[in-house]
């Protein structure tokens, strides 16, 4: 069978190589929005078709073609355009980078405690005791309680951390784990606040200035989830009255920030470029992910994370 | 009652109100080797007489006056004399500082894997995805499995780590952890390799030339325990060959290190200045211990930590 791709060649051969008993042929779809498709293809594994905060591509003439499923590479949907949610059947990667993020977001939490990289010296002089902060027993809040939150919690209670989430949903949670109204309670409670909710017009700038005005005195931010959830200024004001100690900031609004943009130099802030998700398994967990969901397409069974299109 | 100390006056007020059913007076007992004390005087909360590596204090005339019982502030017993075990009961503060340490373990740990600080960005020429490491399903081998292990242990295994432990004993792990033979077998297997052992003769230059030649490719070695365990021109040797791709050292020998020594500058050499038991709560932790003890020993009870001297 075809299946147009816009992954890495060495994706595609993982995902072949995961289903032996298919004879797949991979049609190379360049990235960005595609513009047409063999009309022969049923099945579309789609790369983010464009940078947040750009606009949507037009919808291409003669769209869906003959596509039947699309699996998309990320988690976000916030990356394509809405005309790709009205045609076939859609899944997203939720969950399969939800490890390594969970991973990221203990670093950010055990650096910060910890003061790396100020706590390596590098002569004598450097040669005294530092306090250190206990990560046992420090209250971790949690906005948005998907796949990542929920990896996240299941760490952070290992290390003996009170953890407190607020999600949406009036899903369960899991145990040990408290609920917490919303981003204001979670300010209050926090020594370091993780956002792991998804980019929605309720969500925009849901971290402003009067929601960090409640900030727990020397607060932590660790934002994994969308720039867009943060008011940039809000922020860095709230950092230089010093009722934030620090931010950890993997993504932002727009990305990449441009040159001169304060969040590159600010004392306060830690910033890196989208990075969370990468792990040198990150691979073979989205193959895995691809592979099970095209055996079910097959098979004509629900597929994992459909998140648009009828069964 | 009259109590000896070495310790700071904050840490002895903290004792002190955890015991407000007892009229304890502290006397202020210079730090380095005592020469002597109040006859009246039964119990001595003692810090670490000297740096390892220098020569034992003389036994002082009169030792050991009329102590009956002391309480170490550390857990290692080798910043101590001879002949300071050779008297009154010896008690130590292993396990009160075992969390704050297995946490700082995790910090180097998902440091390396998620390659902070290089992850952080100053400019939009870093924006770019790096490959990062999981630490899920990478294997950490503990060598000595005492509080500092466990608690590393645990942790590790709720990050979905394959653990494998040495131990000199044949005391039983915890589930979940698989026992190795040794250091040879450790280093073989292991990705980041954490050395948790006293300083014995029997583990001095245990990580040597011939031990670090059995090495994964690639290895983590972190030392947390005692500089004596590692021959540190061995160390690196291995790590100029790229045989060994990083090494965290909280602990040298001696410490601290001259000016000039290479493990200052060493770009594969992590050093911090025997930092990891610090913790914001590291006070209340061995002052509950300390008072606890001052219970039994009131009680004519059996002492937390006994490591010497006759019950």
């Amino acid at each position: 069978m075809k299946i147009a791709s816009q992954l890495d060649p060495v994706r595609n051969e993982v995902i072949r190589g995961m289903l032996p008993e298919l004879d797949i042929e991979f049609v190379e779809i360049p990235r960005g929005a595609p513009v047409t498709f063999d009309p022969t293809i049923e099945v579309f594994f789609a790369w983010p078709f464009r940078k947040a905060g750009q606009p949507d591509a037009p919808v291409p003439p003669g769209w869906p073609f003959g596509l039947k499923w699309v699996q998309l590479v990320s988690a976000g949907l916030d990356p394509y355009p809405d005309w790709l949610f009205e045609g076939p059947r859609v899944s997203n990667a939720a969950g399969t980078l939800a490890v390594p993020i969970a991973e990221f977001c203990l670093a950010l939490i055990l650096a910060a405690a910890k003061r790396l990289p100020e706590t390596w010296i590098e002569s004598p002089e450097g040669w005294r005791l530092r306090k250190l902060a206990a990560v046992e027993n420090a209250t971790l809040g949690i906005l948005g309680f998907g796949a990542i939150g929920e990896n996240l919690a299941k760490r952070a209670l290992a290390l003996g951390m009170k953890v407190h989430a607020a999600r949406r949903s009036d899903a369960p949670l899991i145990p040990g784990v408290a609920r917490a109204g919303g981003i204001e309670s979670l300010m209050e409670i926090s020594d370091h606040l993780v956002l792991a909710a998804p980019a929605t017009s309720r969500t925009r700038c849901l971290v402003n200035d009067k929601v960090l005005a409640r900030a727990k005195p020397g607060l932590h931010l660790i934002n994994v989830a969308r720039g867009a959830l943060v008011d940039n200024e809000a922020l860095i004001r709230a950092l230089d009255a010093g009722r934030l100690s620090l931010a950890s900031l993997d993504v932002a609004d727009p990305e990449p920030l441009p040159a001169g943009h304060p969040f590159y130099t600010h004392p306060r802030i830690r910033l890196s470029p989208h990075t969370s998700p990468m792990s040198d398994d990150a691979d073979v967990r989205v193959a895995r992910l691809f592979a099970d969901n095209l055996r079910r397409y097959l098979a004509g069974r629900e597929l994992i994370n459909a998140v648009a299109g009828r069964e």
